[in-house]
């Protein structure tokens, strides 16, 4: 039995299932006796000392977090930059670690975070101080690296292809008299993988989606439009994939919102709308266009079992690597075959993660650049298959769960942040 | 047993469940050996002569048909006007049934199709002809008036209030350091119903959704910003719901996407992101917003299962009441207590549906404007309760039908439409 504490905290944009590991960390500790508090927001939480004790939570709290989606204990947006930028930082973070007896810090995020937890594991070390850091995989943009896909990945994935299965059931029946253009926007800055995921929803060149349009591909209005106007002269109707991330052939993004996050990255959106007036101004159909934006990462009522399997694994590895004494590593997916699908978890190191981007491989991508090929639908397939739905109230709601987030007292000074 | 066929037709914007009405249509009019045929593209598909026979589905097809989302044998927008203006095409719809042995013409729609429906009935009786309609009511808005709730509103409430909820879950992990404005733009051109139904999923002020903007309550930019600052300083975040029909207080819609649609109504869109942009620009918070639009009326995966069951109901009933001999009503949903939830069947004369719009009480919307009461949640609250989920396949998607859609072969001259 360890006396050290260990420290969870949530990073970067949440999911439908990041809970689920949350959950299954706490779980597993528990089954140790090691004794956990959860940082208040991310990063942003251990440096202000702003620490909850998860050991207040009920038990029926702490099972319905399993199923619960967002970060139940917060998240950040707030990259902590090189060991020589941010110094101060780094140092505070030991400290705080230090004044409650920490001696594991998970950090659950994507390729940020894997970052600040490496420079966590780095420091610690340089300093003598025996912390033991683990990185915990989560997004829904699916571009980690080395992992076989990112919890959170698979029910965005689910929530997509259903989505877009359901919606071009709608537009199929509207199109004689009304609706012709339906055009779905996705998440995905730089990897295409949930536009790739809609593509699931349909097979052969007559099923929605019948275009998808990829960040990985420059987007050439004309033959988009060419494209758009043969569907519909062919099927009747159109229904059209984009990613946020699409761009121009130099570079430029087709819509930006104008505004960067904390990362510098460009605040994104839009760029659903603007195809459809294109469309709709160049080629006169009738066309509707949805952008579900945090839908589509917190719809954990349609959560995919493997995804929701997978989030759980994770959590329950990352404390197991840390009693085992490991640190600076992450636990990933490794797959071990596609049909039936088998994987099994094992550990990275976080310098092999950190600030890598896992990009959609070319052969993912149809040669006309607008669907999958069938190598990306082996990969994906698996990824949504079977259901997880959380228990449901006499309301009609899914029964989520509020943590209580009793702060433990505070041992240092304010640290101005 | 009756040697006269039935005719059954979709009309207007589908829902998750028109098809289980469908579905309980062919079956009751099958239990009393009633040969179905079905119009393609709703009142179009008549006209055209474009008749479907139902014989022709396999019982496999028939049974999932009862949980597809979307309408399976197409529908339309395509009002037919005065008996004097459009007569040609009420004689045509009359001599189209005379043609192929049609008795009974059910047509499942909302205010405009109760209007259509109502006006064959009384052109039939007018040139003797024995045709019975029935109206068979849907519509996500849930405008209708006399009945209760209209079928395929239930499961788009229960949409919202699930995917505001999660949605709100995952705003208030992001806000300490990132979006602290989320807005979500709900269907509902004139009445305010979806965007009440969003109020379901919190209870008391400080849980999402933070402000509802009806259609019923006149803009008011100022009230609003301040209202929105307020509740970030608060709470920390705000969910913000808005209807697609929100007005000015001189009638102006606040966003028009500016086309107009068969029927002369203008095809709206864009006040979500609208909102967000002023939000952003006036109080600088970062903001995300969501527009689910044919995702909220298709979601058949989240169908509610009072809804469901109404469905199913009113399918049945049309049917028998046409087998009664009656025509020119429609079946309504009574309510008989909120608590528990209970209900009946009961026609309604279509004069009485048709052309009348059910707008939401006043005393269902809170009196700052912002809110929906109790006596709005005790009405809406039954309407969302009970999930109704498909099944799903390996590939972890929902088995939805597609139907072959054998024609029946024409036996009048074209029509030109």
């Amino acid at each position: 039995m360890s006396t050290g504490k260990l420290l969870y905290a949530q990073s970067g944009g949440v999911t439908a299932v990041i809970n689920a590991t949350a959950a299954a960390v706490i779980e597993t500790a528990r089954s140790h006796r090691i004794k956990v508090l959860a940082a208040r927001n991310g990063i942003v939480g251990v440096l202000r000392e702003d620490l909850i004790d998860v050991g207040k939570e009920s038990a029926a709290t702490l099972r319905a977090l399993a199923h619960t989606p967002g970060g139940a204990f917060g998240s950040c947006r707030f990259k902590l930059k090189s060991l020589d930028t941010d110094h101060a930082h780094y140092l505070r973070l030991i400290e705080v670690c230090k004044a409650h007896g920490i001696r594991y810090f998970l950090y659950n995020g994507g390729n940020d975070s894997a970052d600040t937890c490496h420079k966590v594991s780095l420091i610690a070390k340089e300093y003598g101080y025996p912390l033991q850091a683990i990185g915990v995989p989560k997004t829904v943009d699916n571009d980690l690296a080395v992992t076989d896909a990112c919890p959170g990945f698979g029910s965005a994935a689910k929530y997509t292809a259903v989505s877009l299965l359901e919606a071009s059931f709608d537009v199929a029946a509207m199109a004689e008299s009304s609706t012709k253009v339906f055009v779905y926007e996705v998440m995905g800055r730089h990897a295409g993988w949930l536009a790739a995921a809609a593509g699931l929803a349909g097979h052969g060149p007559d099923e929605a989606p019948h275009v998808i349009l990829f960040p990985e591909v420059a987007f050439d209005e004309t033959r988009f439009l060419d494209t758009v106007k043969a569907t519909v002269a062919r099927v009747g109707y159109c229904v059209v994939v984009v990613s946020e991330g699409l761009r121009h052939d130099d570079g430029r993004f087709v819509a930006e919102a104008g505004g960067k996050d904390a990362f510098g990255h460009s605040q994104l959106g839009g760029v659903g709308p603007h195809l459809a007036a294109v469309v709709k101004d160049r080629l006169g159909f009738k066309v509707h266009w949805t952008v579900p934006d945090y839908l589509q990462r917190s719809a954990r009522h349609l959560a995919s079992k493997t995804d929701f399997e997978q989030a759980q694994a994770v959590g329950r590895a990352a404390v197991e690597y840390a009693v085992a004494g490991m640190h600076g590593v992450m636990p990933v997916i490794v797959r071990q075959s596609d049909a039936p699908y088998r994987w099994k978890i094992a550990p990275a190191p976080l310098a092999k993660v950190a600030n890598h981007e896992k990009k959609m491989p070319k052969s993912y991508i149809r040669r006309d650049g607008y669907g999958i090929t069938d190598a990306c639908r082996r990969y994906l397939a698996p990824l949504i298959a079977g259901e997880a739905a959380p228990p449901y109230g006499k309301d009609g709601l899914p029964r989520y769960a509020r943590i209580k987030g009793v702060p433990v007292a505070k041992k240092l000074p304010p640290y101005p942040l």
